[in-house]
This record gives structure tokens, C-alpha cells and sequence, in this order.
């Protein structure tokens, strides 16, 4: 008998209204250096988290069930651990991770009022000398969204990305 | 700035005793023929489930963030639709898939009182003409590790392995 599989599945990258949240920004940082920024600890901890918050103590390694974790710390120096894992790592072009999964692609406990579990795809493509970021939030199901919508999704990745403009615009 | 990563993640394959059961079996099955019957859905509905349930209408997508989804059919013919993800496929040696997330690598509710999240991580090693087959399967917490075990693991795992053995022995 021959190997068969079938192939109903969605491309992961088309987004379902109900359940994703999506950001485009077209910048003048380049693909790789918005990659860079995003997958190097000391670049994050500076842009990540919309200040005054820092996302500090990184630990990233980028392969399929590889560490994406970070501690969130407020202005007042309370610190929220964060555990993710990466899921797809292609240089320049695109960067998978959830928090769904933790490193070893364990699975993870999000639970409590303002606790919901996510899958982030950022997807990056040259434009003119700059680059064009999706970044394609998915939920579990329309409350987990709105849930994350509602805290401010937009405001935060768009200021997040600010910084991340700010700080590699000036990157050498 | 060089992209710098640091590398403090456990090796996925090494299991957590609180958290994760490990199944080991030793049988005259090649790798081969034990990475063909889990990954077709014709030798997948003959041995996954213990008999008299089966589980039927398998969509598998061997990528990872392809689907590995399944309808567990009870005796009585009651359906219970089951959506999980590959995370990982190299043929002949390593399948690991979860349910923590569907396909796509969107994340999963699995919620309710029988409800956990686990990934399962099948590795195959070539023993004499047969194979060495390690099930390892991984919880968020030793809560749902027990639950698992409870529900009957052990028993589950051993006698859809036993079905394998039988329709892959005579399989050519």
C-alpha cells in the first residue's frame, strides 16, 4: 500500500477574520533587519514591549520547538515571565511562534481572566528599499481575539513596531 | 550587532518523569512499516484506536503545521472529532504531533473535565530486523500527565500498538 495522505488543510497564512488579529506596516527597514531585530535578544529587549514595559531576559533558540521566552517588566519592576517556542524560523522571511507550545513543543497552561493563547506568524517581504511586516495573530476561537483586541492589541504591536523602526533605522 | 541566541532549552526528546509518559516497545515491525502505519490513513483507521473503537476520516498532512486530525468512533457509533498538528516528520525515524494546536498551527481549546493538551513524540531506531519504538508523550502539568494515565494510557497505547504489530506483520 502506498503512503497516502490527504491535503485539506488551510494555508497557515491565509488569516480567518474571526479569529486573527493582523497588523501590516510597510517601513524603510529592510527584511533582514527586522528579522535581526526580532530574533536578537539584546535588539528585543529594547523594542518588544512598548516602553515604559521592557521585555528583558531573553532566551530564544531559532528552531522548531526551540525557547521564545522573555520576561515582561513593568515601570514598576514587577516581572511577568513569558514562555513561547518558535515554530518556524526561514531568515528574513518569516518567524513562527506561539505560546500555546513552551520549548520542546510542551504543551502550555494559559489560563485565568486575561490569559488566552496565541500563534503569531510575521511574514517579511522586500519593498523598494524597505520591507512590507504581516504579522498574523491566531486565536483559538473569537472571545480569545477579542479578548486580546480589547488590551490593546493595535495600539501595542503598532508602538512595538515604532521601536523597532526607531532603533534600526539607526542600526549599523 | 551580531544575532546572538542563547541555547538553554532541554533537548525535546528528553522526558519529564512528572510530566510525561513513556511507552517503549521492541518489535519484528521495521521502522519503516511503523512510520507507514502512522501516517496512512488506511493502516491508521486498522490499528490506532483499541478495537472495538476506531478512529476514522483521518486528514494528515505530513509538514509541519499540517493537520493530524481524526473521528474516534465509539461501538455504539458515537463520533468524537478529534484536531490535532504535525510539529515534526522525518521519515521512518521521528513523528511528533500534539493537539495543542489544529492545523495551521492555530492553538486548540481543550477544555472540560476528560479535556488535556499532550504532544506526542514517536521516535523509531532500527533493533536487529525489527525496531526499538519510544512513545513519548508530554503534558503541560502532572495533572493532566495523571489524568492521561488514569483514562488508561498504558493499556491504550500497548493494545493499539499490539493491533499495529498484527497488521503490519502481515503487510507487504
Amino acid at each position: 500500500m502506498r503512503n497516502t495522505t490527504t491535503r485539506k488543510t488551510m494555508n497557515p497564512f491565509t488569516p480567518n477574520p474571526e479569529l486573527d488579529l493582523v497588523l501590516v506596516r510597510e517601513s524603510a527597514v529592510p527584511p533582514e533587519l527586522v528579522y535581526q531585530a526580532y530574533t536578537t535578544p539584546e535588539l528585543l529587549e529594547q523594542w518588544f514591549c512598548p516602553r515604559p514595559y521592557k521585555a528583558v531576559d531573553w532566551e530564544i533558540e531559532l528552531t522548531p520547538g526551540g525557547a521564545f521566552n522573555s520576561v515582561i517588566v513593568s515601570p514598576e519592576g514587577q516581572r511577568f515571565p513569558g514562555a513561547g517556542c518558535i515554530l518556524q524560523a526561514v531568515e528574513n522571511k518569516t518567524l513562527i511562534f506561539t505560546n500555546a507550545v513552551t520549548a520542546g513543543f510542551r504543551p502550555a497552561i494559559n489560563e485565568g481572566e486575561d490569559a488566552f493563547s496565541f500563534t503569531a506568524i510575521i511574514q517579511l517581504e522586500p519593498s523598494g528599499t524597505g520591507s512590507r511586516y504581516t504579522a498574523t495573530v491566531m486565536h483559538a476561537d473569537a472571545a480569545s481575539k477579542h479578548k486580546h483586541e480589547t488590551m490593546g492589541f493595535f495600539d501595542g504591536w503598532n508602538a512595538a513596531f515604532d521601536q523597532l523602526i526607531e532603533l534600526m533605522s539607526n542600526h549599523t
